[in-house]
């Protein structure tokens, strides 16, 4: 298979597990019997190394799924009677399935619109201000929710985050990252870990792994402080009760541990990046095609004719198509691209389109 | 690790994943990229290959987690404002954290006490008759749960199930088995998987994979009938919505499918059990102990002296202890064995309980 | 107090009772022992008494708040996986406090944006294609929830009720209506209460009744069919569960009673419009007074100066003031009015006003 | 009516509201437009009133019905995955259609045996020691609900309910009374509101009123302090959300100020004991009664020949029955006493019986 060109950009979910995260699970099979639910000895390390990643004290709790990490995370920031406000196009807003709803029993999503997913600090003070008046009427926000790398592969700077955060403390919210592609974001921005969350006044962070390499395994990381600790204290119980504490445990902090070892999930994520970048260079190129948002991340949105569309499909290549804007001719399309994307999966995709 | 002696009893998941599942594992790894949440090749077949295995048309749906497994497939058994009956001694009742009230958002449990983990159809029988005479003061019963095998390591008979299920699907209840050791009690009972499920009249079973040798894979299976449709219906949304669906499925698959291929979950469950029952006959040989239960799966309890107890510590052995009845002296232990025990563990074990 | 100028203008249901429902609780006082919990004589011809004033088969719930009918009636029409679509001004979409969400179980609700509270066919339409497309990201559509009249004040006519309650079913939706100020848009109208209901496609109701006289009483009318047929079977759990069944249901009862004999209801909702269309008639004379929309009911929204609003409020009178759109001058108001408005009310409230 | 005999046994909310309760409604109803949602002059000095009777601070919130003041108050005091430790018998437990797993979004209760209806202190010790060790297996306990006085008609001693409280603050959990029948309880003791509540440590009270007299009216009262200041500030939110916020609130508090009017409720309760002991002393010349309980409140539970129980209900009375105790013949029954029942209608029931 390996020597084909791979054509599916449909996600950076489509593809393997990295052979680093293959060969820590294999080791922790190696290590016998060990006590279950988390008591084992990777995952009793995993806050030490998270802690380091990070520079702070963290609270780390892992979970399979991205869906469950962000649901699960929120549900300890906000009551089932308050609410909480995203940009408009966030992942928790809309492709969810309604888990936000579930494990935070029914708090209510206010999602603000913004043109390339990025919110507006003023426009979220205005809508802090109108949720307030509202009273007893509307569920009163308890939780600021960002995401970064946002869903159309646009990224925040930390002065626009640390705005955005600070606004949100100042009316009493606590502020949540989806980090689904954080290593992406850290990637374009050359920054720290630490520079775009807690140090932009994160609180809590769902951190992606599976994207970034790992078979299946994310963390909720929380940001030690005075918000935060509360929080920190119902998540065990927030897990079991969500059926996301697994009784081989070691599995999920094995791959986890193997992500952060090197700093190998930013480094899937860089070459993410790069193919990104080189896919982009060949779309310049293209003489018809139309990008709506900058290119900052692993996701390239395109509006591309119809009918050039079809031929790549014929080709076998997939991906994803949106709604397009009212007025514009072509459909929006979307490519990502993962660390087990290659130059030559990427040359000849854009030898395609722009053929 | 492997040569030295294997000293932790307290459950059968604290264990690795057995060697095949592992090596499912990584050829899953190297199919390169595949279709995300479920569009996968292995998740595809899920259907065909239980199906084979229960001899009947069966809907699948994997899931990392037995508490998740149960959980959901419970959510569409019954309605929130409705009720779920099962044995006192059940895992939704008292081990699952509260998850299946919050799957099901609410729906009470309802708990009928047994001597020995088996619900009495007499008693079942009545506990139904009273719900329904209770009107919208109760939330009435929609689901039977059992356990297969219970949770104090017996079995039921084929004919008691029967009886139940019968007496459930009269009410208007369906039935639900937990089959986190299902293995083991159709290696007691010497049945087919038929038998003791879907001809003995369970509507739907949570399959038990982790116990069974897997890394983190259970699945929900539906046996299609004019109850179970509706309900199967449901299921993808809310696996989703649980932030139970992995973006890479293959992963759970290839365990699931693994365990299937060659019986291998029989065969280790078989092992499991014979393992126990080497115990077992070590154990009639002590002169202070007292067996509270029959020993039909995998799990043996018994009532030792504290002394003794605080000795196999020492010894570094681990196990759970439980409530001791009132009026009797010593302390209630769970010994459980699983396809990893070796006869030499056991005999080491028998060696410090007798000695 | 009835000798002065009645001055609030807030609500609808800032008001008394009126006096028929207040002897028609004494009446029911004098009734003695009474079985409890809706088994007493009024509550049981509630059915009969509604299918009357509809021309058809209904089930009717009581419930003592408009929130409480709308929350509970759309439980019964949505799963907790489920989604609500609805006008984007919707009443259960920004003032009850989240109740839908916590009734339902978290259900998504999704409004449709229009610009005077009326949603559009063709958005319906284009929005129920793209929820269905989303398959398990998104939570399915099972509801349209219409308001008439709208939250605006304005009213849908019965051909547009039609073809919206058709395209909804037509996508297997069932269809609700918020007629907290139903009386209003039947006597804008002039229909009977079937047209802009049933025979418009409406499924279930919510009557108000507490907006018409009331003191504290509401009705969950389903309209018997297919559709609703299951959903009537789980109304009076949910009503229990949710601490909305009154042991003294008889009081609930004999309002519902009173509103509907005589026409009670329509006479009051008559004359609340009709001081509506007096007070605007005085607004027409007013040199800077925008008036954004159409005055259909008993609510009239305008746009003032804020010097006017100021002195109004020094005056004593009372009124909700709302989000005034970018790039006006004024605050946007609404004055309502009730069967409690008097003319010698609306004429004082006029002269200060053009004044 | 008044003229014949009430035959109606079967509860304490069969009866009309009392005269006192109707005059205050019809006063409220004279107080023209009043600010809607609690903000009347009424609602305002309910806090007052109820602080007065208690002697401390307290907060109040009007709910109309039993079940969603103790639904409500519960899901304020223990989060989504926590537990509500309470008596086998309580009402919370058996007759609320799930109400309380609603509104806590699926808290688990566990109830606790015992003879009489009234918890052992050393009973609820164990519990919550077994309950603690557990950890993430099983909700944690948050709350100790008691009932006062209890479903079996009994009545807990000051000192009683002082320990068990005690017990709960010592492992971390606030306490709950759901006083129902808490007048009937007072007049029993001879004590004062507050010896058998804030002064025996609890927390926060489900005030019963309907039961005393009123149409639909109890009160949530939470005596203020450490524990119970955050659940005081959700209140509102949790209100609205459940569809017990009245617009006409006015209504609501206007019965239960009738009722604290001249210790009304105390009087009602008193007179309705004095007609159950009246009715006690009857059913003791009875030859074949046997009085499973102490009568301390408005309820009588005697086991009687199924023979005589024909022969009430052919005359038509109304009562209760309950399932017999195994091994003993007849059939368990309930009287119900009220501020509704006189003397002459014991009499005659009495005469009945023992005839």
């Amino acid at each position: 298979m390996s020597d084909h060109i791979r054509k599916n950009f449909a996600s950076d979910n489509v593809t393997p597990a990295c052979p680093e995260v293959m060969q820590a699970l294999a080791d922790a099979n190696e290590m016998g019997n060990l006590p279950s639910y988390g008591q084992d000895d990777l995952s009793l390390i995993l806050n030490k190394h998270f802690s380091a990643l990070f520079g702070t004290e963290v609270a780390v709790f892992p979970a399979a799924t991205g869906t469950a990490a962000n649901a699960l995370v929120l549900s300890a920031m906000v009551p089932p009677y308050g609410g909480i406000v995203c940009d408009q196009s966030a992942h928790i807003n809309n492709d969810e399935g309604g888990a936000p709803e579930f494990f935070t029993h029914g708090a209510k999503i206010t999602g603000i619109p913004s043109p390339e997913g990025r919110m507006n600090p003023a426009a979220l003070h205005q809508t802090l201000i109108q949720n307030r008046e509202k009273g007893v009427l509307s569920p009163p926000f308890h939780v600021l929710s960002l995401t970064q790398s946002t869903e159309w592969g646009t990224v925040y700077s930390c002065n626009t985050l640390t705005e955005l955060a600070h606004t949100a403390h100042e009316h009493g919210l606590s502020v949540h990252l989806d980090g689904a592609r954080l290593g992406n974001a850290i990637n374009h921005l050359g920054c720290t870990p630490a520079e775009t969350t807690w140090q932009a006044g994160i609180d809590a962070l769902s951190f992606g792994g599976t994207k970034a390499g790992a078979m299946a395994a994310e963390a909720i990381v929380f940001f030690v402080n005075e918000r935060t600790r509360p929080m920190i204290q119902t998540m065990e119980h927030r897990i079991k009760r969500g059926g996301h504490s697994w009784s081989k445990q070691r599995f999920m902090a094995a791959q986890l541990l193997a992500l952060l070892k090197n700093d190998l999930w930013l480094t899937n994520c860089h070459h993410a990046n790069a193919m990104c970048q080189r896919l982009l260079k060949a779309l310049h190129q293209h003489p018809a095609v139309h990008l709506p948002f900058a290119t900052e991340s692993n996701e390239i949105f395109a509006i591309l004719p119809q009918k050039q569309l079809n031929a790549l499909s014929e080709e076998g290549y997939q991906f994803y198509t949106f709604p397009t804007p009212d007025g514009v001719s072509g459909t929006l399309v979307r490519f990502v691209t993962s660390f087990y994307t290659r130059e030559c999966d990427v040359d000849a995709l854009a030898e395609s389109l722009i053929s």
